[in-house]
């Protein structure tokens, strides 16, 4: 039986540490990407990400595409804005910024709703937004990777089908899909993007998405061409039907050992309810949260009611800096990582806690991590004021 | 140690046979995409690229992107391609078509020199082409995956260079690179991409490719910028050039596992002469089809020096189906793949020869592949006439 030599926990806001049966999935024998026997774990794999997604609406369409978690922007970008569309950009740190870049790429006009960091823009300044302009998308990170600020789905949903109708609601789910409640159906999302290496469970290398009936419709009666070649729905949309439908179809090659990866994690995370999982989260989060605030941290995200329940972001003691203090850890054993929102990139570490390394019971790697941090911190001379 | 279960060998042209020690490094615990020891291998595989296309000048460009080899054709358009830039695509089969779907995407206006099935355009052809038209870019498929024809890449360059010496000269190679010599330098190519699941020998799930310094700067001298966001070389190039110096750098996740199987099958390709591999796939190349020719039988190319070293297409006879020979030859422990060409898709199948199949002489692919396609033949109550 597969297991991991000892290595360092890696707990950064993804790629997370994966789990045995997992890992041993990337080394499945090769396969025809056109053979009954991947097809088949390939359609079984599109049909469970739409239980996790939480859909039962046969229009959702779920896609899964060799590529990182930044071609979702690409597939939102290219095929549900046309040039010249104005899109809502909620912006809750770096990712922001890059899902704007993007849409600039293929021509539509990105406007940021900014919040200060740490926070995020509040429903009225939505609201205000959303009346004085006709948006075609609205896009809201669900958890940025560079701040830990959580952004709260379903008021959110709620206000733009009753202010803005027609507005899409896109959420970069990148690092909340797997650890964090979202209800596709139920809250009304047109599209959620994502990657396979954080909460999901599965090693890089997939974007995964779910796109609502309604995205889809949007899509199809587009005046022009989607504006990418290997993110097009064109493209990708009937290779998606027929895998799931059992049928062969080719329009570029599938990594099998990635989808056997992706199928055995699903496959374990949807073996309990997922509201165990997602209080699981919740309930390590705390832990972590408590830990920091007993060591006299502040976190990035202030507000209790915004912090994610997948990473946390800990601004650093005055006296500490990252470039320091994480070769530190490293030496005792944890992997954290270092900031990336621009502004203040030195001043803070991300700790992430997102699958095995929260739901496995016969893993410490949480616990070591919070002794890591508290004796780190004592040995680059920081005490508590 | 690892090694796979017993499996029916796939001989199709990708994904190939893959080596226990690549597949192995598939199940690699997990890293972080920006600590030291996984930038390493990264840098590291980068550098084995160079010697895989035998480029040692220092203005070439790898880049090794998360996606299928699709992806390589959106480099190439998006990147080195303005909108209404003309680009001649030379056609021997499916895949000459889809480049020139993907350059219409970004904007650029292809034009197809098309041969009959089984052939390629000629060089005289080529010539009067390209005195006719001023092309930003030819385009060639080394090997069509749909046919099985080999385009010759040397006299065609110096043809481009003595023509059209501004035309820059992009060889799909997704099906030779690993397995045809491509002389990268010496031969004067402007890019050649590819993808990791065929004669390279590692999983599907990355875009591999090569860019000359004169093809970077045709880049930065654009009017408008890259069509594509995932794609850009803007957003990669840095990148690249960050890991191959050794330094963390981010734009989008890639896949450590996917390059640690990588640079183990870089490794192995270039623990020996490269003129060895080619001429070993040469050699088995002979070997099968001296069999097929004596079961009386046809490729689709025709002429011996349009005929790929790393696969064979192959008529089948008249009462011969391939959906009917294809399972019984599964059976027998041997998977092949159907036709792919659009014109002639039931009438062919395909075999391919490449990686381990070939190189790995305590492996028995090949002749078994034979002996259940002469075998499976005769079950279908085929005679030699």
């Amino acid at each position: 039986m597969f297991s991991q030599p000892n290595h360092p926990a890696l707990l950064i806001p993804g790629p997370i540490e994966f789990d045995d049966a997992v890992l041993q999935s990337m080394s499945h024998y090769s396969e025809s990407h056109v053979g009954a026997p991947f097809v088949a774990t390939f359609g079984e794999t599109l049909a469970m990400l739409r239980k996790l997604f939480q859909t039962t609406d046969p229009s959702s369409q779920p896609f899964v595409i060799s590529g990182s978690g930044t071609l979702g922007w690409d597939l939102v970008a290219a095929n549900l804005a046309e040039s010249g569309d104005d899109v809502l950009v909620l912006h809750t740190g770096y990712f922001a910024d890059s899902f704007a870049d993007c849409f600039e790429t293929y021509g539509a006009k990105p406007t940021q709703l900014k919040a200060p960091i740490g926070s995020r823009p509040q429903l009225p300044e939505i609201e205000k937004a959303l009346k004085e302009k006709k948006y075609k998308l609205l896009t809201v990170t669900h958890v940025d990777t560079s701040t830990g600020v959580l952004s709260e789905l379903k008021a959110l949903s709620e206000l733009v089908h009753r202010v803005s109708p027609e507005t899409l609601i896109i959420v970069d789910g990148v690092c909340s899909v797997g650890c964090e409640e979202i209800d596709f159906d139920k809250w009304q999302l047109d599209g959620v993007i994502t990657a396979s290496q954080k909460a999901i469970g599965c090693p890089a290398g997939l974007s995964i998405s779910m796109f609502s009936g309604r995205a889809v419709k949007s899509f199809q009666s587009r005046k022009t061409p989607p504006g990418s070649y290997f993110a097009s729905f064109k493209n990708w949309m009937p290779i998606m039907q027929n895998y799931e439908a059992k049928k062969a179809s080719y329009f570029a090659t599938p990594s099998p050992q990635l989808i056997h990866a992706l199928h055995t994690s699903l496959t374990q995370i949807l073996s309990k309810p997922l509201s165990e999982r997602f209080a699981a989260h919740h309930a390590t989060s705390q832990k972590i949260k408590k830990a920091v605030a007993d060591l006299g941290l502040k976190q990035l995200a202030s507000d209790p009611a915004d912090q994610a329940n997948g990473m946390t972001a800990i601004y650093l003691p005055e006296n500490v800096k990252a470039p320091e203090l994480l070769p530190n850890l490293l030496k005792k054993g944890v992997i954290f990582a270092g900031g990336l929102h621009k502004e203040i990139a030195t001043k803070y570490i991300r700790f992430g806690h997102m699958g095995v390394s929260v739901t496995d019971t016969k893993r410490d790697d949480i616990d070591r991590a919070i002794q890591a941090l508290q004796t780190g911190l004592s040995d680059a001379g920081y005490q508590k004021a």
